[in-house]
């Protein structure tokens, strides 16, 4: 039996990287599209620079592959908020061009990172499972949901080399030490970093507004085992299963620090949902995962990490 | 008070010609953008003539609407399904290039039209409620649906001169005397074309797939209630509210007639849900709308319609 080649779209983002570790855990070939550097070297590790909307490069890099993870996204919630019309073309334009193309280079598998924050919109009922209403109320939410509908269509389409089979997660809100707090991607990574440092944290509202906190690793984790999996033309949540409110985040951070920090609090935003966390019981039954970092451990690796000890 | 202005894209195809009529019937200014002509003449009307992918034309022609009706679109669903990528780019990309013009030109709301019989996917419960799942087995729906969430997403953004307010009218399955049979675009239709000239009725699969046939000046009415309403940020089901198979069509067709018709039964579409019919009591409640016509009423126009007295 061959090694099977996997490759990561977006493999230096933040998921990305972490995924890229987590694969090469495993016996298979890696190969990596994105912008800039991983900063990982190996030598079942292939990167390739570019963006998924260069359709050439895109049929080179998916040529022999089995599995893709797509990952990328040209746009942050902010931004594409700004201009969702760009948003829908680069981001759902782009994914059907993923589809498109793996269908012509005969990858089995496709995997796309969702967003669990977004998709859902306001909750009625929390914790949120799979078949909760899904009314974005921004637009990141709204194309990662229409990307995910696409995933569904193309799941069972014939390719060159058999059927694609497709799964999607919705990805509650991820955070870890190699997270871009200078792009404001994760607010508990974000909090730490500043925390750690004795700056005041900004908290957008009255602090609380309810997350749910998965430490990266285990989106790493759930990812390899969505490719794995035999799962296919759904939607699956990955998070904690647990609501986090930014003020608790606050309080944790406190007690691992075993001092108090400084907060500022500014007006709410109106792209924010209330409350949003998932029920997660869907992917310990299919795919037979569940988080393994507690919040705790995970605040003082960040404090840590950003150069404090506690 | 001035009379206020209307748009109507895509007012030479099917339902949007039936609009154009019943819009003349009220106290409005009527414009249409499509293509092709409407053949409708009236000194309210003014015709433009193009595609609303054409951004400055599009600009041009919505200067000085109050109210938009986007009935356009570039596929058919057994187009869209062939090229998923094009009709996503064209059609959400190009909704999107809509509702950012009607901001940006002080347009007060827009009305979509968005597929009854395609965004819910295979139904779980019948009569469909605007609450069931939304999983559409089919490009044209996934590309509806994605048009809605967008359209939820600029209800309530600010224009030119206030919030833009927007609404998606769900529509199954129109039929009428106007609807291009060449293309198959309505079953009744195309059935009652044969029928009345003694031609064999192709029918896909068994005949036992239910669906919801209206009366296409049923729906014109509804887009008409739907623009001068204020309900606004959703979406809304317009059909007949019970389910008929293509058998029972049939045997309504051959009561008609007073005689049986000839049929040929060709292997089911993969593309085709079984069921679907919708439960229009959202319409009743809010747009205060119910459908006039009945079937056999219907199924009469549409034979004398053709040429055959019954």
């Amino acid at each position: 039996m061959t090694t099977s080649t996997v490759l990561v779209i977006g493999g230096s983002g933040f998921i990305g990287k972490n995924l890229v570790a987590q694969l090469l855990k495993e016996d298979v070939q890696v190969r990596s599209l994105d912008l800039g550097p991983s900063g990982i070297s190996d030598e079942r590790l292939s990167s390739w620079s570019g963006s998924f909307l260069q359709q050439e490069l895109l049929n080179e890099v998916m040529t022999g592959v089995d599995t893709v993870y797509h990952l990328a996204a040209t746009a942050m919630p902010r931004e594409a908020n700004l201009n969702p019309h760009r948003d829908c073309l680069d981001n759902v334009g782009g994914t059907l061009g993923v589809l498109e193309t793996a269908l012509s280079a005969g990858v089995k598998r496709v995997v796309f990172s969702s967003s669990g924050g977004t998709v859902y919109g306001p909750t009625e009922v929390v914790p949120i499972n799979e078949d909760h209403p899904t009314h974005p109320i921004n637009a990141y939410g709204v194309s990662k949901l229409a990307c995910e509908k696409y995933l569904r269509l193309y799941n069972g389409r014939a390719g060159k080399d058999g059927p694609l089979s497709t799964i999607s997660l919705r990805i509650a809100n991820p955070y870890g030490l190699q997270q871009n707090i200078r792009k404001a991607q994760g607010a508990l990574t974000t909090f730490c970093a500043r925390a750690a440092v004795d700056e005041a944290i900004t908290i957008w509202g009255d602090g609380e507004v309810q997350r749910d906190f998965i430490h990266v690793k285990d989106v790493a984790r759930a990812l390899c085992l969505a490719g794995q999996s035999e799962v296919s033309g759904q939607e699956i949540n990955i998070g904690s299963g647990k609501g986090t409110s930014l003020n608790a985040l606050i309080a944790e951070i406190e007690g691992v620090l075993g001092h108090s920090v400084k907060c500022e609090y500014l007006p709410a935003r109106s792209i924010d949902v209330k409350r949003n966390y998932l029920d997660t019981s869907k992917a310990k039954n299919l795919l037979n995962w569940q988080p393994e970092v507690n919040l705790r451990d995970g605040i003082q690796e960040l404090l840590d990490g950003f150069g404090k000890k506690s």
